[in-house]
C-alpha cells in the first residue's frame, strides 16, 4: 500500500480486516518489522484515539513514533500555490512536506475541513498537498472529508461481531449536535461499507443533510428514521453538518436522538459511534451504557486497524 | 498494588521506600519488566516534575510512556453523571476511560481540584471516575486533594538523609503565596507522615489555614510557627488556601516567609519544597541558596518513587 | 565536547562536518552509544525542524529523547537574580535546572530573545543560567544570539555540494520580512563561516542592518546587494531585525528580495534558508521551486549535525 487516504487505497477490505484482527489477537508479532523506521504525526487539530492509537500501533511494530502539533508546537502552514506569504502563516507546504519526507518513513496527518468552502474542503487541497510534496506514503489521521482509519475500525468491529451467515443490515443514522460538524466520518463510514459491499446498507437523516453521492452511491437513503431503523442489525449514530448548504446546522431536532424506543425497532441493533459523543443530545445514556453498545470495542479497535495499515504500507517500501 | 492514589495504597510504607532507593542505586536494574507494556499518562493540568519523572522511570523499567494533554491536544471531559452535553465538554469520563483501558496496561491521571467546590473536589469525583470505567490500575500524579508521589518520594528524601537512630522531628509550615493553591501536597505528606508514624510531627499555619482532619489526625497543630520550629529536623514548607473558607487566602503575612532567622530555632533544619517555589515569597533566596536546602534532592527523588510504584503495579497484573 | 552553545565549542569544524555525513551514509553505525542516556528537549519557543531533527538523532543513537514544551505544559520560569517572585512567573531557573540536571544526561533548550533590551539578549542570560545551574551538558537549540546547529548544518551542506578545489563565494543576503527577526540564524552563519576560515564571505544588507562585529569579523561587508552577489557560489537568504536600532524594522524593501534575475549576476549559486521561509517576501516562488534551491537537502541534514554533536557529547561524558 503506498498511502491511506481513502477505501480506494485498499485492494482487498477483506483481508485487511483479517490481518487486523490478527493482531488484535498477537500485537507484537511483528515486533521488529519497523525497528529503525519511524512514522511522524502532524495534527492540525486535536486528537485523542487517533493520536493514542497510532502512536500505539507504530510501536507494537518497533517504529518510533513522533509527534508534532503543528501550531501549538511549531507554526501555521500556507497551502495556498503563489501565496505572498505576508500575513499570518509562515511557513508553505511545499517547503514543510519534503523534510518531513526526509526525517520519516511514514507520514501521518490530522486536518480538519473549514467548513466553509465546500470546493476547497473537498478538494482535500491540505492532505493532497503533502501527497504531493512529502515524497513518502501519506497515511490520513482524518482529513477534511475522509477518516478511513475510523472506517476500517467499524468494518473490522462489524467483521467481529456479526455472527450469522447472511448480510447484516447497517444503517447511518444522522444524530443531533450543538455544533456543526464535518461529515468526514459519516463519509467515509459510506464509502467502506459501500467498497466492502456485504451488507445491506440504509442511510437516514432529515431532509436537506444529504451526503455527497460520491460516497454514498450504493446506500439506500430514507427520510423517515423509524422506516429506517427496522430490523437493523448494526446503526451506526453520527452527527453531520450539511452538505448541499454547506457547513450549516439545519436541524437540531431531538427526536432524531437514538433511544431504547427506538431500539425496539431493530433486530437487537449493535449501536456504533465513532466517540466523542455528545450523551443525551446524540444518543441517550441508556444506550450508552446498555448491552447493544458496542462503542468501547470499537474505539479499541483503532489500535488493530492503524497497526493492520502500517504494516501494509512497511511492507510496500 | 491494584492503584496508586493514596497512602492507604501503600502495605508496607519502608519496603517501598527501600526498592525507589535501590532503584536510585540502579536505575536500570528491572529494565525489562515493563516491556510490551504501556502507560498512558493523561494530564489535565500542568505539570513539570511529575511528567518528566514519570516517564522516566517507566522508560527505566522498559515500558512505552505515551503523554497526552487533555483540553490542548484533545477535548474538555465530562464527568457529571446525567448530564445533556449541550454546552462545552465534549466527551464523558465514562466513554473515553474505558477506552483508555483498553489502550494502556497502567494510566496516570493529573487533574487539579477547582477549589470552588469542597464537596466536589473532596469528593475525587474525577480520578474516582477513571478508577471506576478505566478497568485498569489508576496511579495518580497529583489529584484534587492529594499528591502521593510527591509524599512518597518527601519520604525516601527523609529516610536517605536522616542519620540518626532517634525520631526526626518533622514540622509541615504554611507559607505565603500570591494565588490561591490546592490543598493536595500538604494534605498528602500529612498523611503519609502519619501513616509512615516514624516521626514526631507538627504542623504550623495560620489561624484559618487548618487542614482536613482525615489526613491531620496524628499530628500536633500548632499556630506560632517559632514555637513549631524549635529542635525540628526536617522543615516542609508549603503554601496553601483555606480549607473551612474553601480555597480562600486569609493572609498573605510575610513573616511567615522561612528565613535563615527562623532556621537557626532549628536543630540545623534540613529544608524541603515539592517546588515549583515562589522564592522571597514562601522561602528565602539564602534558605534555597544554602546549605540546609535539600530541594534538587528531594526533586531528584521523584523519579525512584515513580519507578518503585509503577513496578508494584506490573509485579501485581 | 562539554556543550554546544556557539563555534567555540568545536575544536575542528571539518572534523565535525565528516562525521555528521558518515551518518547520513548510515544512520544508525552508534546506534548503542546512547542506550540508557536521555536527553531534555526544552521549548520556551516553538520549533519544528529542530524539534523533529534533534529527537530523531537521539533515537538514531539509542537514546531517549523527551521534550517538554515550557509554558504550555509547564509553567513560565523566572530568570532574574533575587527576584521577588510576586509576579506571574512560577519557578526559577535555578531551581529548576539543577533537577533537569539529575534526570536527563544531556539537556537541549531553545529560547528566543526578546528582541526588546539588547544588553540582556546579549548577554545570553537564559542559556547561560542553564549553563550554570544544569551540570551536565547543553545544547542550543537556538538561543538568543546563535543557532549553531544550524550553522553547522549549513556547513554540511556547502562542504557536501561544492566539488571545486578552490574556496567558494558565499553570501550572506539581508532578506525583507513583515516581522521583526532575531539576528541568530545571521550571527551564527557569520560566526561559523568565519571559524571555518575556507570561503571568501560576504555580508550584504541594507543601511543600518549592520550585525555584531564579535560574529562578522572576517566578513566582508558590502551594502549594494548586486555587487556583493557577483561570482557567489552560495547565497544565504535571511531576514533580521536591526542590532544598532535594536530590533527594528528598519526595511521592507522589497528589491532586497532574491529572484532569478539576481541569481544570474552569480556563478549559478546554489541558494541557501534556514526556514521557515516566507515565499515572495524573501524569496521568489521561481528560486524556491527552481534548481538552484537546495533548501530542502539543508534542512534535511540538520538530522546529522544534531547527531554529530550528540555523539561527540555522549563521547566525553
Amino acid at each position: 500500500m503506498k498511502q491511506f487516504i481513502s477505501a480506494h487505497d485498499v485492494k482487498d477490505i477483506n483481508a485487511i480486516v483479517e490481518k487486523a484482527l490478527l493482531y488484535k489477537a498477537d500485537p507484537f508479532k511483528d515486533k521488529t518489522i519497523g525497528v529503525n523506521k519511524r512514522i511522524g504525526c502532524l495534527f492540525l487539530n486535536p486528537s485523542m484515539r487517533t493520536r493514542l492509537s497510532t502512536q500505539i500501533a507504530a510501536q507494537n511494530l518497533g517504529m518510533e513514533a513522533i509527534v508534532f502539533n503543528v501550531g501549538s508546537e511549531g507554526w501555521s502552514l500556507e497551502f495556498e500555490e503563489g501565496a505572498i506569504m505576508n500575513g499570518s502563516t509562515v511557513e508553505h507546504v511545499k517547503d514543510a512536506a519534503p523534510i518531513m519526507g526526509n526525517y520519516f518513513d511514514i507520514l501521518a496527518i490530522r486536518t480538519f475541513p473549514t467548513l466553509k468552502s465546500r470546493e476547497e474542503d473537498y478538494s482535500e487541497q491540505y492532505i493532497q498537498q503533502f501527497i504531493k510534496y512529502a515524497g513518502i506514503p501519506i497515511v490520513s489521521l482524518e482529513s477534511a472529508t475522509l477518516h478511513p482509519l475510523q472506517s476500517l475500525t467499524d468494518v473490522i468491529t462489524i467483521k467481529e461481531t456479526f455472527r450469522e451467515t447472511r448480510r447484516p443490515k447497517i444503517v447511518l443514522t444522522w444524530a443531533p449536535h450543538v455544533k456543526p460538524l464535518p461529515q468526514c466520518v459519516a463519509n467515509s463510514f459510506a464509502q467502506w461499507i459501500n467498497a466492502w459491499g456485504e451488507a445491506e446498507f440504509v442511510i437516514t437523516h432529515p431532509n436537506g443533510y444529504e451526503l455527497a453521492e460520491q460516497f454514498t452511491n450504493g446506500a439506500n437513503i430514507v427520510h423517515d428514521q423509524n422506516e429506517a431503523l427496522k430490523e437493523a442489525d448494526y446503526i451506526y449514530v453520527k452527527n453531520w453538518s450539511a452538505y448541499q448548504d454547506y457547513g450549516q446546522v439545519l436541524s437540531t431536532d431531538p427526536s432524531w436522538m437514538l433511544t431504547n424506543d427506538k431500539l425496539k425497532l431493530t433486530n437487537n441493533a449493535k449501536v456504533m459511534h465513532c466517540l466523542p459523543v455528545r450523551r443525551n443530545v446524540e444518543l441517550s445514556d441508556e444506550i450508552l451504557d446498555g448491552p447493544n453498545s458496542i462503542i468501547t470495542r470499537e474505539a479499541s479497535n483503532r489500535v488493530w486497524a492503524a497497526q493492520a495499515v502500517l504494516n501494509e504500507i512497511l511492507r510496500s517500501n
